[in-house]
């Protein structure tokens, strides 16, 4: 017979309010006011805060670096050159290969994405790596 | 001589984060789980959390009722029946006036807004009043 | 005890029509119609003014240019070639790195953007900064 | 011969600002701030401000009553009830029926239109007349 479901794992919104809190002391331990979202694997918006003086800009950007992670299970910022502006622009921009985004991975199971923006590239990455080395997972 | 700046009163992203987090305590004590917004003065958003259940599509609608209260300093669901449909569509879909939306007056100062989705119109309100009610404000 | 609010500083709609005026002058010495910008610190419009002769598809670039110097505190053109367009399609075109975008800082502030369009990027950029200089700011 | 041209008459930006600031100062007489656009018969922005205190969320529909007033030569708000929604979804949200709206009209010409936003329907109307009465415009 079919089965016509699966079992799943989906991350808890206690969850992504750990890896949001935690990905927040990290900016605030860097010095760096970031945008942060937290995403499930579809993609959708679980946890998200903007740190005072960080960028209003960032807010759709750091959802798309988390939108992308989720969707790929790869961090942002590695895809090949030739691909990179194609996918985002038929993607309305959601799919994005501005460092800072990683995949959010639980027990071997793609979970969702963090997005981290206001900083560098290099420091939002960091941040997003922190916050989820603060709760146990590799980045 | 013409001022260029006045002095002003900006919602922190720390106090976002407590008001998220009493509505989340608030919505978990009800029993709905909810999708909650904060957004500021400039209807920009702050603090988000989506709760294990809660409506996708309310992601959406729960930062527009934000973003109404704090742009118009008064509760959603409020309208005259006569302009909400063309202000919404005017804005975009930014301007709703479904309920569970309340403005954050800080010492008499409007500093931003709360929108709450996925329960019944009633039910939202009174996570976003709970929330305010939770740091000392009024709904 | 967390503090729900901080003092900020706000752009005046006053000082930003001095601004917007003082843009207006130093286009018209140079002979070159333009649209200008004036955002907020949360990058929503507060001036604007397209001259005669300026470029219908200057509206949304100089909206832009303005939305991006007030959201990084930075001039736009200024950004690494390799993310400008990446930023840009993340943020749904409000990101730019087109010349003439200058942030509006007063005593230290960041309050604002500015954007200009329609001539050379340089021409932008020039009459950006004779705007600000006109109300004793630094470009 | 068929004439491949005609001659017309466009709203200058000199006097889109006149307007503007009458309006500014209509609505400061009034104690009501608002969100002012002035827009061109083609339904291009000319002139934008928003005052100290006004809604961030009129800023789009301002433009939208202003932009309709210039398309249809007649003052928003009087369009008939079982078409306003209609023409509000298939002009994406351009054509509003939102009263504030305004044709600009000179010596028998139209030539634009003038929205105002951020008080009651009366009020923006109001604000809009007056700013015309003051460059010597029928309302």
């Amino acid at each position: 017979m079919t089965a016509l479901t699966r079992s799943s794992s989906k991350l808890t919104h206690a969850g992504a309010m750990l890896i949001l809190e935690a990905a927040v002391r990290a900016a605030d331990a860097m010095g760096v006011p970031q945008c942060i979202a937290v995403v499930d694997e579809g993609a959708n918006l679980l946890a998200f805060c903007r740190m005072d003086g960080a960028k209003v800009l960032s807010i759709p950007s750091c959802q798309a670096k988390a939108a992308t992670a989720a969707a790929s299970g790869k961090p942002t910022g590695t895809a090949p050159a030739e691909s990179e502006i194609k996918l985002a622009v038929a993607t309305d921009g959601r799919n994005t290969n501005l460092k800072g985004g990683l995949p959010i991975i639980v027990d071997g199971v793609l979970v969702g994405g963090i997005g981290v923006g206001s900083g560098t590239g290099d420091q939002d990455r960091d941040v997003a790596a922190a916050a989820l080395a603060a709760v146990g997972l590799a980045a």
